[in-house]
């Protein structure tokens, strides 16, 4: 049997030719998955029930369970988003740049696959079908780590696409499923075969990622997304998007954690915020001045710096939009955060001074998110500020390379004034 | 006085003020720089006469003497770069997808610079001037580290274009020079604040830095650039390209140290190779095939990983191109490689196959540089295939965020059924 690292290395040299397969060989294969998992439909499900068995009995709880569920309506779902993306636009072979740099010498910058991808995942094994179309459709090699609840189904999943993949001409590295959590560990060594991590997961995992490997990480460790209200907000609008932004899906990255108001805006807003939290089970953590408005404990200034991930909302009165805008600066994840504000200058303003992947007017961070930009899905959600940031989808899974096509020019003639460059955008 | 980490949370801060800044603003600041540059050329002519001194005492070699060297030409060649600079479109404000997601809820995805960028330099002073330049322009706070060697003459010209930018009213934590060398291990802890590291010099420096930091790194450690001679090749080109690749200036990243010779073409191309390899004072180390044809040394697998940057140039013979495409993609560094073919055809797979920043027919390695390629200057070229590939100028110092325009839109109302996305590019 190989070693991670000899399966890595093997990847490696498939992921060169999947830059070469056209777009239509690329899209064939998405139709054969499809048709595959379709075909298979009752023994994916078998295969779940497995899980399902399984965890029961390991006590997984009710929120875990419910991600583990591949049933009918998961497997159309997953279908349906394959047949959007293999009608999206060929992500590569773009091309980004086209200049003549002197007469017969022409530059071009075109986009090509990253190369070797490894995506470690959690209990869904619909992430695992999502994952592998859209690096398919990028022309990237992906390594899969799904969660081990999921053993069952992401085992029979990858089978079924490998081997419809395989069929219609894509080279056997294109999809490899890991199945020991030890293997990770090996897989962080694999500098020189992968070319991109993308762990998804708690913080502390993706944090042991980062710490543990040489290989760039994309990704997010924390999801500390504020809301601000500001003077200007129409408070009719700030409440519900306040709800929605904290309890649409308590568990997700792009949920409110700090709740940020003007002074002015504090003592119409949070009494009504109060009450509806009460209603809603939220508990509040406020600033000392946001004690006066709210039912609540005091907060502490580690507050400001966690990810609930759980019913509670922190808190705190500023004076203006620029403490705001320091606040969520100096605290937040460069994650996702909104004003709310009928002022379009102040929310300009805000828009451009916050560093973070996402900043909203007038609606819920729960918008981060790859199928909600209409990228048809995403293999995570990037805080990171270079190459992709936010929602990453097709887009951020290419890179480009430099094409210079000559008649034997060489520098020297240029270097020595025998010629001079002519740049001319084509 | 204030340590590393105070200085670097404060250029933090201003970064954020940065990414607010006018096109025109900016552009401002670059012609007050240039201005003070040629007001005050006396004395940093007096300050590189200084460090010409020290360095002469010193003994240091020639090349690099050479190199540290600013005088009238390097400062108008340096001007003559930010008068083009300023020129240039606004990289920031750029809007890449503009869609409409649902009525009144459109989500632009738009250009802003990185942040804080800590750039660690070799001796040229020129290299100074032209990366505050480009990261003004960018809109990006610089923290900048050069060669000892150059102290008095990087001291002035920091002194200079630091005045000039604060009286053009740009924050001043747009530019820091640091000037000890443990300082550099300092900022290399400076994680929280600096998101972008930019080394330039040797590799074992390069590879130090990205050891022995959590901070994303952008460069190449090695340049180990192949050219190709296919069965196709036109030999009449395939000479002056292969010796100005390696001789038009030996020391650089994108100078060729192996040569890959279609065994159709050895027996013509070899003999008139080696022949004038020896006129030039170039080494040769042969695969044993090639030493039939050539005047040199057997050279070691080893030999295929080198960079040279002297010299000395590998030659091995290959079967056929697929053999050549390997070698590279095995041996080879991602930085620039080439191929010299008359048939398109070949040199288009050639283009798709190497997995390098650079891929190119007919024409010298040495073409790769931001200047060539028309980016006006470059802080580095990058062989990582995250972010930025090949010379990095304005382009390559941007990110962009995701901003979100709504009305009170919530995620509960999509998710629940009761209203649904309607993309639409606008």
């Amino acid at each position: 049997m190989s070693t991670i690292h000899e399966i890595t290395l093997k990847v490696k040299e498939d992921s060169f030719l999947m830059a070469a397969l056209e777009n239509e060989t690329r899209n064939k294969a998405l139709r054969a998955i499809i048709e595959t998992l379709r075909t298979h439909s009752e023994e994916i499900f078998a295969a779940n029930a497995e899980d399902l068995k399984n965890g029961e009995k390991a006590g997984l709880p009710q929120p875990i369970m419910k991600r583990l569920k591949f049933d009918q309506s998961k497997l159309d779902d997953v279908c349906a988003g394959m047949e959007g993306l293999q009608t999206l636009p060929d992500p590569l072979f773009r091309t980004l740049l086209s200049r003549q740099l002197d007469e017969g010498l022409i530059l071009k910058q075109v986009t090509c696959p990253i190369g070797v991808i490894g995506v470690i995942f959690e209990s869904r094994p619909d992430a695992l079908v999502q994952i592998a179309a859209l690096c398919l459709k990028s022309g990237n090699c992906a390594i899969l780590k799904g969660g081990s609840e999921a053993a069952h189904t992401n085992r029979i999943l990858f089978d079924l696409i490998y081997q419809a993949g395989v069929s219609a001409q894509i080279p056997a590295g294109f999809l490899t499923l890991i199945e020991n959590r030890t293997d990770i560990d090996e897989l962080l060594k694999c500098d020189e075969a992968i070319d991109l991590l993308i762990p998804r997961g708690s913080n502390a995992f993706v944090q042991y990622i980062m710490n543990n490997s040489k290989i760039p990480v994309m990704g997010h460790a924390d999801g500390v997304c504020h809301i601000y209200v500001d003077r200007d907000a129409d408070l009719e609008k700030a409440l519900p998007i306040v709800l929605d932004a904290k309890t649409q899906y308590v568990a997700a990255c792009n949920t409110v954690e700090t709740l940020l108001v003007h002074r002015d805006a504090a003592e119409a807003f949070l009494p009504r915020l109060s009450q509806a939290c009460q209603k809603d089970g939220i508990k509040l953590l406020g600033c000392p001045r946001s004690m006066a408005y709210i039912q609540g404990e005091p907060c502490t200034e580690t507050d400001f710096r966690m990810e609930y991930l759980d019913y509670i909302l922190t808190v705190k009165i500023v004076d203006d939009m620029e403490e705001a805008i320091a606040h969520i600066n100096r605290y937040g994840s460069h994650h996702t955060d909104a004003i709310i504000t009928q002022c379009d200058e102040a929310a300009q303003r805000f828009m451009l001074l916050v560093d973070s992947a996402g900043v909203y007017q007038n609606c819920s961070t729960r918008f981060a998110d790859g199928f909600r930009y209409g990228f048809g899905a995403e293999v995570g959600i990037s805080t990171g500020k270079l190459h992709a940031r936010g929602p990453v989808g097709l887009s951020g899974l290419v890179t480009y390379k430099y094409k210079l096509f000559g008649h034997g020019q060489i520098v020297s003639d240029y270097a020595e004034g025998r010629k001079s460059f002519h740049f001319k955008d084509l």
